[in-house]
Parts: C-alpha cells; sequence; structure tokens
C-alpha cells in the first residue's frame, strides 16, 4: 500500500490530532502547506514555538500571559472587588471582547465531577477561597457553563461561601439577543421563561 | 481594547490563514494547543520544520517525495507506459489508494487560463510532452479535474499530440458507485446518460 512521504504523513497525523480537524481536513492542511510557499510552514512552526516558550498562566488569574502576571491582573483600574470565576483561560475573552466587566478574572481550571475524580482540591477552589478572603472581595461571579457539572460546582462554591458576607451572582440565562424565538431550544426557553423579568 | 498575549494572538493568526480555518477555528486550536501539554503544541512544530526541510518534489513526476526520485517513479515494477497527468500532486493519492493504476504519474502543477496568465509554457505541458516522445509512453490518462480550465487543458494537450502514436484517455464521467439517484447532481447525470454504456 501506498502512502505519502513519511514527513507529510506525520503532518496530516500531528493535524488530525487538533479538535475538530478530521482526517481529510488534515490532509488538505498539510497538501495546502507543503504544495505552496515552505514559508507558510515555517511561519506556523515559529509562531508554536514562539507560543510554547512565551505563554505561561497568570499566577494571580491563571489566564494566559507573557509575563508572571497577565495585563488584566496588573491593571489598576480594574476593579479588585469584583471577581469573575470561569472554567477555562479561554472563556475571558469573550467577556473582555463586551468591555462589560471592570474587576478581574479567576479561572478555576475545570467543573467538579466526582466520578472522574475531580474534586475542590484538584481545581483551584481552594485558592480561589483563600483570595477572597485576602483580598476583600465584595463579588463573586460565577460565570461556569451550563452543564450538570458546572452548575453542580457554582453551588457548590457558593454553599463553602455561605457564612461569608461576599456577594454571589451569576450570568442571567435568557433568549439571546436578535435571535429568532422560533430557533430558541426548549431548555433555554424554559430558562428565560422561569427567570422572566419586570418591564 | 484587550487582547490576547501577543504569541497566542499571531498564533491565532497564523492558523486563521490556513484553508478552510476561520478566526473562529483557529482561536479554537490556538486555545487547545495552548491549555493542554505544551508537548503537542512543540510536535506539531517539529512536524511542520521536517516538512519544511524534507519534502521536494521528486524530479521525474513533480510529486511530493522526500528523494530526488520518488518511490513510485523509482518503483521497476510500474509500467513506464502508461503515464497518468494530474493537476496537483495531492491528486496522486486516491489512484494510489484505490491501486488501479499501474503506471507513473506527472503533475502538470495547475490547468490552463489564459486570462490568469497560465501558458502551456507556465505548466508543465512542453516537458510532458518531451517526456512522452522521449520514453515511448503508450498511453497518456488525462485526469484533469471537470472544470472548463481543466477540459480545455485536457483538450489542449490532445490537440498538441495529434499526430503522436500515444493513446490519450479520460477517466469515465457517471454516477458514483452507492450514490442514490436523487441525489444526482444535473451535470453530472447528463454526463452519465450521454455516455451510457452497453450491457
Amino acid at each position: 500500500m501506498y502512502s505519502s512521504p513519511p514527513a507529510l504523513e506525520k503532518l496530516v497525523q500531528e493535524f488530525s490530532k487538533l479538535p475538530s480537524i478530521g482526517r481529510k481536513t488534515a490532509r488538505r492542511l498539510a497538501f495546502y502547506l507543503v504544495s505552496g510557499d515552505k514559508k507558510k510552514m515555517g511561519d506556523l512552526a515559529e509562531a508554536l514555538t514562539e507560543a510554547q516558550n512565551r505563554i505561561v498562566h497568570c499566577s494571580c488569574c491563571y489566564g494566559f500571559s507573557e509575563s508572571e502576571i497577565c495585563q488584566i491582573c496588573e491593571n489598576p483600574r480594574r476593579s479588585r472587588e469584583i471577581l469573575c470565576v470561569v472554567e477555562r483561560a479561554s472563556d475571558i475573552l469573550p467577556f473582555e471582547n463586551s468591555g462589560i466587566h471592570k474587576g478581574l478574572y479567576f479561572v478555576l481550571g475545570g467543573v467538579l465531577s466526582p466520578l472522574d475524580g475531580i474534586k475542590p482540591e484538584t481545581l483551584r477552589i481552594p485558592i480561589l477561597i483563600e483570595r477572597i478572603e485576602r483580598e476583600g472581595v465584595k463579588e463573586l461571579i460565577l460565570a461556569l457553563g451550563s452543564s450538570p457539572e458546572a452548575e453542580s460546582t457554582a453551588l457548590y462554591i457558593d454553599r463553602v461561601l455561605a457564612n461569608s458576607p461576599v456577594r454571589r451572582t451569576k450570568l442571567a440565562r435568557g433568549i439571546p439577543v436578535g435571535s429568532d424565538l422560533e430557533f430558541i431550544d426548549d431548555v433555554t426557553m424554559l430558562r428565560a421563561f422561569e427567570e422572566r423579568v419586570g418591564i
């Protein structure tokens, strides 16, 4: 059985390890890079190596950063009193794009899942609790996902802080702005209806 | 306006240059790589660098190879009398996967397109003609695409070889094996009907 040159096969294989990239797409990407200007391959390889060497987790919020403390955490104009807790570092971006959040972030690193052995200590929950107390956080926005695990993680954190003066909030669920009602899924409709607000 | 760390933005940018990878997918890929084991980034960077350094065009068929002459061209059991002409190096793979072609290949490097300045000399047509004469090719399979440009390229080559004894053929067009008739596009149906064969 014929196969492409080993270096090409290896590239296809590496691409197909990426999420949402199947064997066919991986092959198309590899052939595209190999067919064209070889500089494109070098540029991508360089960007990868740069990212590998430079990107670290901010030691304050655990988001991505190129320095010990990220630009959000070290910004003196951001409120230290409102802390937005997200699951993954990539969840910070949509908040920053909207520009609505003036406080800081905390990346939890996942959600509780006892069956998979993910306990409070596996996540950064103890670090979060300690930080809330140390820095006098006034409001904690639990911006976790809507999976059962994410919801129970938010509930768990809420319960741990039951005797703390910190206000705990979560994002509103409902109909996305600009969405047509007929395309709304059942669960979102249920939430939007249950959590309807006065006009 | 906030942006992710420069090295991460750069990676997103490089990924979004790839075909069929939009901004959102590029971002997902970059975040995926940065979030996980950093070895994954190194592996991909290495595969790219390897491919960049190793992959060359076979000096005989112009397909991808890691040596001066590719494994197909240097295989003594393959017939030198049947030559399959394809547009791109990546077009060789489906033939090899089916195992049906026992001859050699020739990568044309594109199709004629006078409006874009692609003339016979821009492609490898003179090299092809010279090779057919020199090596005593008996059959030339013109396996180019079905775009108007590809069809006129095949016609052009056929005409150049009008006085040559070499037999010129093209791939059969018709209903794909296993396809449901109701999903066949009009042009394919037209071809399949026109070029119907006796049972």
